[in-house]
């Protein structure tokens, strides 16, 4: 194992991460509040390591071969949760390490489960950080889940593989190509974004902040009330609009902004489709028993969908009030999430659509046995690996929900909090079931160690499971 | 579609379970109980179907190719738990017909799940009947098991075909050598724990009727109290070791007893190691929380284990007092399941094995693409479609469990019984966790549709849920 290698990329991203902590820094400088001096101590140590590193290891030979990038792409997400907890846990906010980590770790997964009350009192410089973790970890998400995951060949994830190679020194098609482009996009979105708030109604720093956990799919807020401090209905609408934006395959949409065609369309269409009719049934079962204008009600069933499916997490209600249908709908939908090659987390629209249409190949085969019926996505017969990939991530993602919950029951949780916790967690989406982490309520009154759980389980959802998983074998430590 | 091909063996097997009638007659005759009448007139009625229909369609061309096969499997259920209500639903018990069905269908299924309450003071015929419900449903279930499943290659049970035929006009191996071994072992079984049951102080009937529903690893009992009745410790490891026999390969037994070596032990040490661990943890976490004998009280802990896990059912204490950790664990359990070829149901042991030897080869293959990491059963490698088979099967088994789960949350009922309710029918256990279908619940309370939907649970379970929903496919009903 060529540690070296590992180390200098992460090295390089510490720099990166340095930097953005000079804005929080500058925003509590300007609002004379005394955090300003967390957030540039925090930026020196974690720039000085990051600095350090990068000199010591340059100039070595630094080839990454499939170990080193699985152990890469796990560090990378420790050094980055511990780098993101660092000014949180030194600030005035007075939390543990252990509330530092779990919302840093939040934070960079785009999960958006928090620990934090008083949001609306709380200085300007840990809000916007808050929301920079999100918006951090939603581009390099991207980047992940097109380029290393499907070079890995993760979850069937390979499908969408940049450019197919056999070559095991060098697992991964060229991401350069697109990096500018991804980047331009992201931030097109996020500007975009942030105007169409200002003009809804929202303050500068509210749209900022907005902007940057709604293009991430993030769903931290700069309220307790989250999207509830707002009123219209305008807001809501530019929010579903990003959301769905932001958890559909980005490849797509620069395809789309180039005038070219993608035939990635399908995952984007089983979206739409339970968007749809996910909101409709919320909307009817609601129809009679709110006294709602028609409109907002409306308006509220799609923008709660939407926001759990894309695994964002606003709430601008509690929605869990809404009867047994509507929390086990929601229930439901925390399980899918949404494209891949999105900032958006959980099973993913193209697994549902892949493992439909070979459990459909499957029942055909069974009565026509001599008959060829290949799985499908996109209208392309798929490779034998591929779903091979989504099978076992189906199975370890329910086993990993069910083993976590089952764990979280033990730890003394009811069962409501367990089990919405832990899929709440494993698949990004932010708050779960019942009055503790429900919409309205927040992880803080866990015990510590669910909020470790928790923190690897989010980890474990960004990694899909299975990178997390490889670097446990003892095939994976073994020199051979 | 030859449905006179399916119609005639199901017909043969109304005549069968018409002349079992016969025997809760003979009981309810010699206790003086009027319902002899209703078992005799059911046996005649299903009798006369069932030989009218032999009758006519004797002498024609009947080849059951695989499409017929599996409509006959999915036929027979729903004619065999009518059959086995009819005398329910007549009888002295004043029962609605939903619930002589669902009582039924947990019988012939070995569920083992009761509508009833009052069982020590009902007729003798009925609760025979009950008891020669599971025994019928247990040989079924393993003739189905070893000769049917496999040859139609359902959820990776191809594994075990008696004979590779790739021919589609009989897609199974021969039975019929096995047929008069399988008899004499599930009979031979029989009599061995009557009679250690007899020396363990049950009165002869007590010993008839649980000696039947343990080799079924059914779980009705003469008692609302089930093995709560019993005194002493022998009888309970009595039924230990005739639980755990009969969750066992049946093939196994067969070539045990006649000295040769099977090379299906993988599936038996999965069993045996699950049980020993589970068994020493609930009886530690115990140990100093009760006041009981250490004997007694890890005799009980072995028992319940035993009961959950080769999906028997019987309780002898409310195990669900115990704790959370003991909760999570026979929630766990409950999924779990005996082995392949025998009475017992869930998701099976060599399932496990191979899920586990599958995602272990896939985890070796990402860290080196290039090396041969083939999935292994008993030691020997495994064809591609017995894993995806085994795959298929676990995604059905949690979407199903999921989705009948959430359909009795919709429909009113607490999260816990929803789930556990679904799950117990599911895997064929019988009793649920909480206060309602718990081990000192009934499922008498439940809407009707839940028992409805209960009763098509437990029948999907024995069909390994995909040779059921094969018959909803377009595919199975178009002529080509």
């Amino acid at each position: 194992m060529n540690y070296r290698a590992v180390a200098l990329p992460i090295g390089r991203l510490m720099i990166l991460i340095a930097a953005f902590m000079l804005i929080p820094a500058s925003a509590d400088l300007l609002a004379q509040n005394p955090d300003w001096k967390v957030f540039l101590a925090s930026a020196l140590i974690v720039g000085g390591i990051g600095a350090l590193t990068s000199v010591a290891l340059s100039g070595q030979n630094l080839t990454l071969r499939r170990r080193e990038l699985f152990l890469l792409v796990n560090a990378s997400w420790a050094a980055f949760c511990l780098a993101g907890a660092l000014p949180l846990y030194a600030s005035g906010l007075g939390i543990s390490f252990t509330d530092a980590f779990f919302e840093s770790a939040s934070g960079l997964t785009t999960t958006g489960s928090t620990i934090l009350t008083g949001l609306d009192h709380l200085p300007p410089g840990i809000l916007l950080w808050r929301s920079l973790l999100q918006w951090i970890g939603g581009i390099g998400i991207v980047v992940i889940g097109i380029w290393l995951l499907p070079g890995l060949r993760v979850g069937g994830s390979q499908l969408f593989a940049l450019e197919s190679s056999e070559n095991t020194t060098k697992p991964y098609g060229r991401i350069e190509p697109f990096l500018l482009r991804l980047l331009t996009l992201y931030g097109g979105l996020t500007f975009a974004c942030t105007t169409l708030y200002l003009l809804c109604g929202m303050s500068l720093f509210q749209a900022i902040n907005h902007s940057l956990t709604t293009v991430s799919t993030g769903g931290y807020s700069t309220s307790d009330s989250s999207f509830g401090q707002f009123g219209g209905t305008a807001v809501y609408w530019v929010s579903i609009v990003f959301m769905l934006a932001s958890s559909i395959p980005f490849l797509f949409l620069i395809k789309s902004f180039e005038g070219k065609i993608s035939d990635d369309r399908q995952q984007i269409t089983y979206l739409v489709i339970i968007v749809v009719v996910a909101s409709f049934v919320i909307f009817l079962s609601q129809r009679w028993a709110q006294h709602d204008t028609p409109f907002h009600l409306f308006t509220l069933s799609v923008f709660h969908v939407v926001s759990v499916i894309t695994t964002t997490g606003y709430a601008a209600t509690d929605y869990l009030e809404w009867g047994t249908l509507v929390i086990c709908i929601f229930f439901m939908l925390t399980f899918l999430g949404g494209c891949s090659g999105s900032t958006a987390g959980g099973f993913k629209m193209f697994r549902i659509a892949l493992l439909l249409s070979f459990i459909l190949s499957l029942l055909r085969r069974m009565i026509h046995p001599n008959r060829i019926s290949p799985t499908r996505y996109g209208g392309k017969p798929v490779n034998t690996s591929v779903i091979e990939g989504v099978l076992v991530f189906a199975v370890l993602y329910a086993g990993t929900f069910a083993l976590f919950g089952l764990a979280y029951a033990c730890l003394g949780l009811d069962l409501l909090t367990a089990f919405s916790g832990s899929i709440t967690a494993l698949a990004n989406v932010g708050p779960g079931v019942g009055p503790i982490i429900g919409p309205s309520g927040t992880f803080q009154s866990l015990p510590d160690i669910v909020k470790w759980l928790l923190s690897i389980q989010m980890i474990l959802g960004r990694l899909e499971i299975i990178a997390g998983l490889v670097i446990l074998t003892p095939d994976f430590w073994s020199e051979s």
